[in-house]
């Protein structure tokens, strides 16, 4: 009885522009319940994207698709809707909306028709001369449907003078800059490629069965599914998957990769692997560093859940204090809430943390947390803990000081909205109210991740959020481009 | 709690390229409460689409849009919608769907984002070469997103070289082929137009007080907001509505119009007048016209209602014949409804019609009705009649029999399937079982609109859905084109 | 994804006691795709109520039931619906809501879990002692769950110390006072029930096939299904349906009938025949009467849509003065609405109805309508017409005043909203505006009836909304019981 | 545009009497904002209850209640909502519904009108002789809407031949058995009530500023709104509520008191703080007692998350092998997901949990668990852990054996189902698959509770599910009742 409604505000020139965030993509080549395999994934890659999700499949006639707001298991939610969605191929997409409203016509994959056939595409990162290219494609005549980045890569490849799809997406990505992996699915083939740094992780798995291709952004959307790691797709790789076979090309030679130093440190699940290195392990070794650089006598250990937990695990194991859940994490919280008074809207982090009295009461409490950005949060956890009776607390965060947006996928807010852009460290510790306050050095994190320290590690992460050191140009950015 | 969720099935190519169907299009500008009036006109318009309405206002600075599948007063239900369509200026759209599942995608009025700015497309029609351009837009790299021949405008908007966006439509107008009316706004003007020979109606008026301009498809929507008729837009003519002003563009010249005669038999309402005629008294003259050259010995005149009721009357006066609503409609029926079993289904029309008894029984009966298509319904009807108890029924029918399908906005169904395709007269009788059978001259027909006959309105009207002479060319039809 | 959600005020005291309310019930028994049948003739009874409607079945080991806001055709719009339904019986009803908003909880057919099985009960028409009974029950201990009448046959039923079901009804309809008619269903038979003066009608069918038997409140619902009219079921009947056979119940002796002859003038549908009358035709009579007894000079008849149609017919008959359809009704016009603003209310009444200027400029006009209510309705009409250009206006109606409100089951306003209970027709005439008023009187409405005038007709019709004469004691209003 | 609908299958008599459930209940008195504080205190105990919410409020002249389906944050989602609960006390209930479809009519608080005025009752527990007092109610006449036992309470009340509310309700808790807790509105006081042998937990709390009292189940749901813990309420205790004041009432004298065990050890969150004990001190010193009791050589200590980590963490300390999170918990896993084949099938748990395979692989692990039911979850973690390369697995779990039903609350499978109740120790080892298998003592779970020992705490707490000694009599089930 209830039919479809659309309310789309026309996006405002001012806010269409940066469409900052972090996504998760998958693709399944060659299996039976293609799709339901990629939903599985999608869904092993929710904390990746929280909005939106989306399929397309393909059955060697036809595309289909199915795109909705809201988690996978509601967008996905039962088999009337997979049924609408047949084939031995499909491709998906979670989204993190980071700009207004989270419109449907903005959720992945997109889907266009061309003069060669039907193409979708899929993308997890960054555009940093999208805005500039934009420009140059609607001056052309060029009709943008979204405000999404993936919609440049769409028309570059409509546009394009080469006559097959692999030629036109390198003529495409050739145009780019960014940090961005993708995925695209065409009748005949699935395409998955990463940016020339590898800044944003895309992993090759494979079912041990029926031989499937499967392409996912974090190795964990394998275990769901059961399918084998076979290797992360290199830095400026495009790797073709058609008929049982796979092939690689590299259209930009070999490139030395910059990998995101934050997927370690919060982004990423804990269980997965990524280069080489297991997410988990890196945190935890992040603690023992964060002990023996920033010790401090107190009587618990206590994770801001759920990302500091193997952090606060290191550092209690090197430390030797007791390890404690003293903030507990409500799993209820959805994305609306109560808010009906200011009175009421005072209680704030309360929503979504409770303190634990028992273990927090007349103790001297270690936080543990993997960041600071505008300082706010940490503020409302800290007061928590004194209110259940802390009678010290201590701050330890295991990543640098966050002094420099990101450009390459990952939401932050503007520079002078960052705690530690404004703030020296003292200033940061009375912000937040807490007896003292520790970051990670570069030394110690890059130790973490096996390097020798950070002279070793250099060019080989981005960390650009904590150093301002961007390794791929600021197009947008950098030309003052004043899109209206 | 709910949220949106849009299941698309992507477009078969064999079916995206034939929307025909008939709408209504309404443009308000220079008045408070813009979108109001707008929504209050495409309501009177109703009749010209059900399935689907949208409306796109401004309000100097930005645009909004909402659209939504269902009547109008379901998708403009509350002030919270209307609040979210600000501004003094809003073009609005009805849609009648015929292929398929109805799209949101599909609704209209069409927005995009140009070089130029923001420009919002409204229109009713059909394009005669909307395949035709497609492939080669789509071959130059153009991307559509609807299946619209609406889209077709836009996309030729876009590219075309000329500065202006008056400039770029007019380069575009002079590209397509077809009968349209359409209703387009920017962020400083609205443009309303007709084809070059003015098959589908576009009428001007004006808002008493405000002195707003409204742009409308029947002259109805003008009385429900109390605006004053003003004048029908011409053949090829572009009205231009900037400022306070209004200026008239013929890009065509003057051209000999073609007014399509099928809106005065059955698709624009009773009240409406449209080109100088009354529609009421145009049916009602064909009553007139019809009892002239087919009397018939009978007790009662029985109208098929709603559409057949002004000529059933006009019949009654000349014949002296007593008139009697012997049919009565159901005005619950809406667009779903119950179909549980084969034994139900063949309840069929009587879902929308019942007979009255009291006035069918042991009476012979002449039924007036304004065509008959597949012959299908006919049937139910007369069959309907005769179990109330009707002793004879004839047949008497407002428009000469339709032979040949419309390829210029209306939705009927192929050659093959056209009763009056197939049969001869004596054929179609015995088919929907009726004692005697006869349809309105051509020379009738054209009399009743205040002609000396067929050979006085020669060239004036679009009749070829009686006629098959088509007066614009049918490229995608001749041009063997299969895409539809 | 959408979950229910029920927003429930609890009802105000003052409010929850005087639901009055036509509705239409529908009784099936003995047929396969009972449900479809029941939700097929509820189609045809819409017009006496479209806020709600719910079905409940039986297949001989379970009940099921379904309800809705909405129409017939939205709350039972699809094959899942009514797969949710089977059974060899269904009882079903249509609810016209009058107070606040619709509940669901008021939806109706009602039904319990007794010691001696499941009943469910639909009923249309209005208690006269149900605050009186309720009050007494609720002291009992009994709880309540609907404001509506029909819950407190419910209860009563549940209390009755008599061991079978039909003595537990027999003892509960002794309890009521009151005008109603009531299908109820348990898993061995179908009851139908009028009350002992017969006021609301309810007609016996049965299918000419199956043999099943059919309950409805008009004939038109008989007709959309194809059964046969048998009998009206007599005032004060009751019909017992079990097994194949039907046997008949008179627990208050033979009674002598007032039957609503406002079901006549406007409420039942024009098709329907009750207590052997065409309700058509005695609408067409009154037009003959009205005519005779108040003709005046004019040019043309002009029916208000829809109820007015026959009336005015007749009267045109008479008179000799054309007929023409001066009023074009909007059938698109739901139950919500754009009101965005005082301005755009004051179009009030032009979203229902237009004027058709071909037939009303410079015309004398002749009105023809059912009734006269507040009057507010009317004056508008007047002036759309006036503004349409006719140059003198004239009422007729084709009701004797509307004084009185009724408690008998059709909402009427309370008597000071009542025009004629506060004007006399001169004053009439001018509140509305028109050049003059006429009613028909009551001889003239009981000749169009076949009687010979008023006095013959005394006592065999309810005309209290008229004439104050209250048929049934009115134990709540006059017991001034202000139940809180 | 959506209208509610409301599907209903008549309750199956076999499947409406047994609705064991653990709830949530919260009641506020004398706070502005009163049902922003209940939503928020039901958001705090969501954990027992996820299906359904529902709050009633008062504002000295009526009562209002909106419930829903679906997650606190979802049913009351917004402001719009939250105003249409005004009022200064309100009563909530968070459900958990295990049979069949949960139906909107079953959601509390349930409100009635009774003549002494409107009650509204939300309740927490279960009731033993429910289905026995259901039948003598319905055989009285009284008839039941829901198949909760709240509505026991609510007839029973009804029927009182007692004049006040408060003796109603002593009347009414004298006739039932069972454990539970009940919150009660009137329009004058809020009551709080706890069984005689205070089985289920209930807490009194006041707003620190405002003074208003607060009813919650568990200590977690004072701390969101920032309530101070007053006190637990007693065994038997009826807590009167009523203007500024509260009042103590022991309707059955001081009774020994019986509370659930396995609260402490599952169903209570960990930071609250029930009859006098931390629930999270209580889980880790079940570790200590583990470790000590259940020793075992080993490489890591894992929890199977959430409510397991505690119990490990103990369990390490006391041990001295490392703790580390070897399974993660998917938290965005909600009430519906794909489940499109059984291929797709087969992947179960791994919905909900991953394993971590960098510290499981090459490892001998012990896993931590609260409690084994069926066996089937913990056979899928084992297969998990295996797969992930553990060369060892020895499973350890933090309760006794369950190897009776609860009759008292908590949802737990029939006795046949429970792996305990069928299969002795070396037998529970081998279907799950582990190496080892070890349970609490009785002896260890008391200590941990702070006692000497099992025989120390006899007589205080509730154990049947572990021992069979069920402290209230379970009439329906001994009177061989067969209705549930």
């Amino acid at each position: 009885m209830s039919r479809p409604c659309d309310i789309n505000i026309m996006p405002e020139p001012e806010q269409s522009n940066r469409p900052y965030e972090e996504c998760g993509v998958v693709g399944v080549w060659g299996a039976e319940d293609a799709s339901a395999l990629a939903a599985l994934g999608l869904h092993a890659l929710q904390h990746r994207g929280q909005e939106a999700a989306g399929i397309v499949s393909h059955d060697r006639k036809r595309f289909y698709q199915h795109k909705g707001l809201g988690l996978v298991g509601e967008v996905f939610h039962d088999q009337r809707v997979m049924a609408t969605l047949p084939g031995h191929t499909a491709i998906g997409h979670n989204r993190y909306a980071t700009t207004g409203a989270t419109l449907l016509r903005n959720v992945q994959p997109l889907y266009a028709d061309y003069e060669f056939g039907g193409l979708a595409v899929a993308h997890n990162g960054n555009l940093t001369n999208a805005a500039t290219l934009r420009q140059a494609l609607v001056r052309r005549g060029c009709l943008f449907q979204s405000t999404t980045d993936t919609e440049v890569f769409v028309h570059l490849i409509a546009i394009s003078l080469y006559a097959s799809v692999l030629d036109r997406l390198i003529d495409a990505v050739k145009q780019v800059k960014g940090a961005y992996s993708l995925i695209a699915l065409t009748a005949d083939m699935m395409i998955g490629m990463r940016d020339p740094l590898g800044v944003r992780p895309l992993i090759l798995g494979r079912m041990p069965r029926s031989g499937a291709w499967v392409l996912v952004s974090e190795s964990c959307a394998l275990d769901i599914i059961g399918a084998d790691f076979v290797r992360d797709v290199d830095p400026g790789e495009i790797v073709v998957i058609e008929g049982d076979g796979i092939r690689s090309i590299k259209p930009f030679g070999e490139t030395s990769p910059r990998f995101c130093v934050f997927e370690y440190i919060y982004f990423a699940r804990p269980d997965s692997v990524l280069e080489g290195h297991s997410v988990y392990e890196a945190r935890k070794h992040i603690g023992f560093e964060l002990a023996r650089e920033s010790g401090v006598d107190a009587d618990v250990i206590v994770p801001v859940p759920d990302s500091g937990v193997p952090s606060a695990m290191g550092y209690a194991v090197e430390s030797g204090i007791p390890f404690e859940m003293g903030i507990i994490r409500n799993h209820y919280v959805g994305r609306t809430f109560i808010e009906p008074t200011d009175q009421i809207r005072n209680l704030g982090v309360r929503m979504k943390h409770s303190a634990n009295r028992a273990v927090l009461e007349g103790k001297r409490v270690i936080l543990v947390d993997d960041s600071i950005v505008r300082g706010t949060t940490s503020r409302k956890i800290v007061d928590m803990v004194r209110a259940a009776g802390a009678i010290e607390v201590h701050m330890r965060i295991s990543s640098p000081p966050t002094r420099h947006p990101c450009f390459y996928g990952i939401d932050t807010p503007e520079e002078s909205k960052l705690l530690a852009a404004t703030h020296d460290l003292a200033g940061m510790a009375e912000a937040i109210g807490v007896d003292s306050l520790a970051f990670i050095s570069f030394d110690g994190l890059y130790r973490a991740l096996g390097h020798a320290g950070r002279e070793e590690a250099r060019g080989r992460y981005c960390d650009a959020c904590f150093t301002g050191d961007y390794p791929i140009e600021l197009v947008d950015k950098e030309g003052h481009l004043v899109i209206a």
